[in-house]
């Protein structure tokens, strides 16, 4: 059987690794495949990375438009990123009647209903496991492994720029600014790091994964976006003193009242397994009904990891390229024609434990007048600290954990705390998931 | 479309469970596969579990071969266990062209050839991933998600008796035997517990996994297999005061002199996230070239973990049923006119560090003897440790960590140091992995 013809778009670090692992391993993709795969069209802007392609057999261009004109390419693979061009290339490709494999979280997430509509119209597949936790198959683990399973809650690291800051603070003491510089030297974060650092990236790839465990459109829009920027050195502290660890999760969980989708720190107990996922790498925690808790565990971004999420969806869609889509997994992973509209709720309506810190003056009552506070919302506190902090003269911090409450209430609490005038600031508040 | 029938062999825990899996979850699977899974048959040793079956929907009878053979069978699940009745009944089965769903290590690690090749010849499709580490979707992730990936190796803890015993070993300083007796009461651990203890259970795996790694023929018979009823308290203890932590692990490396297939305890380093896998949780790490390693866990046996493979197997097997196989996942991963038929290597060639106990004589110059041994063999020492041991009064432990070494190399040192005067009975000997 001939080749599949697969025209690839940008050449960076992600389309550099994926020309490597399909040259490299050919052989090996071949046996597993029963056909081989080929490179025969490539569009980047600039030159990076072209020398890895054998220039008599690929058709080299600056427009990426070329390549997904044109009639001899089969799939089309975005590594480009970004929501514009992408968008329309993909786009085309589809109208054009070609298979599209993309490791775009930003363009899945938010431009995914029209894109896998348009794909569904055309007959073609869009497959997009690298857009999620890079090299780990996470998305065909929920999509396909979990099948059998309703999707209770799903809590990742998903990550690695935010996971590598949070491990360099807990273990060696250094501040957040101090991390995000080195990161940003080591190429872990980019020179703008909003994307990372405040959870936008990390809310793409949730939205996609609760997306797949639930049946329920990708909505972007309504998930809850926090980062770790206001995460100090105190904090990762003294919640490792109180046996936590602070992670930046995306968490979703289905409720009687709606979905839960949100991203934000949280202190997660020390023993669990997901707690003990440090550096660049990435993690997923998923809670089915029958299966119980299962992990998956592996590099989340790098040219190679993720190659090897894109490579295995090409691989997966040569592998079923002309057969109609009723045999095929759904897109999203649920037949488009019963998707769920259970709501995405409002994260004041969520519920969760919580970590709270402030800074107090150094007098008698002080916790006293904290504590009534939280007993007349009808909080429960599961500990208290009181610590001086560093700077401290005439100061401590007060640490308290509460047990779970719906968000709007401690928020009622919070604010009548702060009011106070022994408690100098605001209130520092990170959510507490036990992941039992 | 009308519902696809599946044919129950077994009503025991995992019958029970995938039986409660499909009727729980059936709207919800519905609307996965679009398309609705029905129980028509079912054959139960005893009546365990019939309760949970619709009478008046479901064939019930006492004889498996009743619904192998009737032709109302789309897809027959065997879940049975063992190597005889259940090879007949899934031979038949293939013979009248039904499809095979199956949690049986130990039937797909001895007579996986002979099941394959029939499967092959008649078109029908054999499907196990209930066999490997229960609800972990590991053969899926091993056979799709990395196939862009040469496979380096695989280090997985997949017998969860085996694993709660050392847990219980080191978190409570208990003995085997002792836990033993309670991982029987829990109902962890057989009355015969030899396929737990012994590693057969972890063997029949282990020849799956790298079956699917490698491309190469189920070849149980070749796996070195070592249990752990020999650890004792003061081994566990010895490996945690030197940052180890003792696991039973399955190991399967692709060398340059063939490819090792190995069950046996092994130190690990406490750090890595394996380490930490604790309890009946499995885990299997699984290092790619392209994606570096990736960790997958979860439970490894039990009704409803083992029933959410079955059952994600059954959902594929329904959405692929009318596609021929060239649009399939092969059966063992790789194209079968293109199996590698790269050597097993004997234990004796295999390389590794090792963790070494000893009971010496309390006198001068013992140690000095023992090194001597080791540095005549070339055989470099990463550490010592001198240890009095609980019952000691004129002896002494040592331990020793060697750097690796080839196993035939620290057999000859091993018989040497045992010849000595000096040194009381064998020399306790266990493996030791980086896993870096």
């Amino acid at each position: 059987m001939d080749a599949a013809k697969v025209g690839l778009l940008g050449l960076g670090t992600v389309g550099g690794g994926t020309a490597a692992v399909l040259l490299r391993n050919a052989d090996e993709i071949q046996r597993r495949l029963g056909r081989s795969i080929e490179i025969t069209h490539a569009a980047g802007l600039g030159i990076a990375n072209q020398s890895i392609l054998d220039a008599s057999k690929v058709k080299l261009t600056e427009d990426a438009f070329e390549v997904v004109n044109d009639p001899d390419v089969e799939i089309v693979v975005e590594l480009i990123g970004g929501y514009t061009l992408a968008k329309d290339l993909v786009m085309k490709a589809i109208e054009n009647g070609k298979h599209v494999v993309t490791a775009n979280k930003a363009l899945i997430a938010t431009h995914g209903p029209e894109i896998m509509q348009a794909a569904m119209a055309r007959g073609v597949n869009v497959a997009y496991e690298a857009a999620v936790a890079g090299g780990i198959p996470i998305i065909k683990a929920v999509r396909e492994g979990l099948a059998a399973n309703r999707i209770k809650w799903i809590a990742g690291i998903i990550n690695g720029t935010g996971n590598f800051i949070l491990t360099e603070m807990r273990d060696k003491g250094r501040n957040f600014d101090d991390v995000l510089k080195e990161a940003q030297a080591l190429g872990y974060a980019e020179a703008d790091p909003t994307f990372d650092v405040e959870g936008i990236d990390a809310a793409h790839k949730l939205t996609i994964l609760a997306s797949l465990a639930y049946g329920i459109e990708l909505q972007f829009d309504k998930c809850y976006t926090e980062g770790i920027s206001k995460i100090t050195t105190e904090d990762v502290n003294y919640a490792g003193e109180l046996g936590y660890r602070i992670k930046h999760l995306g968490i979703t969980r289905k409720t009687g009242h709606g979905i839960e989708l949100r991203v934000h720190p949280t202190l997660i107990p020390e023993k669990r397994l997901i707690a003990n996922v440090d550096g660049v790498m990435n993690a997923v925690l998923v809670q089915g009904d029958a299966v119980g808790p299962t992990l998956y565990y592996g590099a989340g971004a790098g040219a190679e990891p993720t190659a090897s999420a894109v490579v295995a969806d090409i691989i997966d869609t040569v592998r079923t390229i002309d057969i109609d889509a009723s045999h095929k997994v759904p897109l999203l992973g649920f037949k488009a024609d019963d998707m769920s509209d259970i709501a995405i709720m409002p994260i004041e309506d969520v519920e969760t434990a919580c970590y709270l810190r402030m800074t107090a003056l150094d007098k008698p009552g002080v916790l006293a007048e904290v504590s009534e506070v939280f007993a007349l919302h009808n909080i429960s506190l599961e500990a208290v600290l009181q610590k001086e902090p560093a700077e401290g003269v005439a100061k401590v911090h007060l640490v308290l954990l509460t047990q779970k409450v719906i968000e709007r209430n401690i928020n009622a609490a919070i604010a009548e705390v702060e009011s106070f005038s022994d408690i100098e600031g605001s209130v520092a508040r990170i959510r507490l998931e036990h992941l039992g």
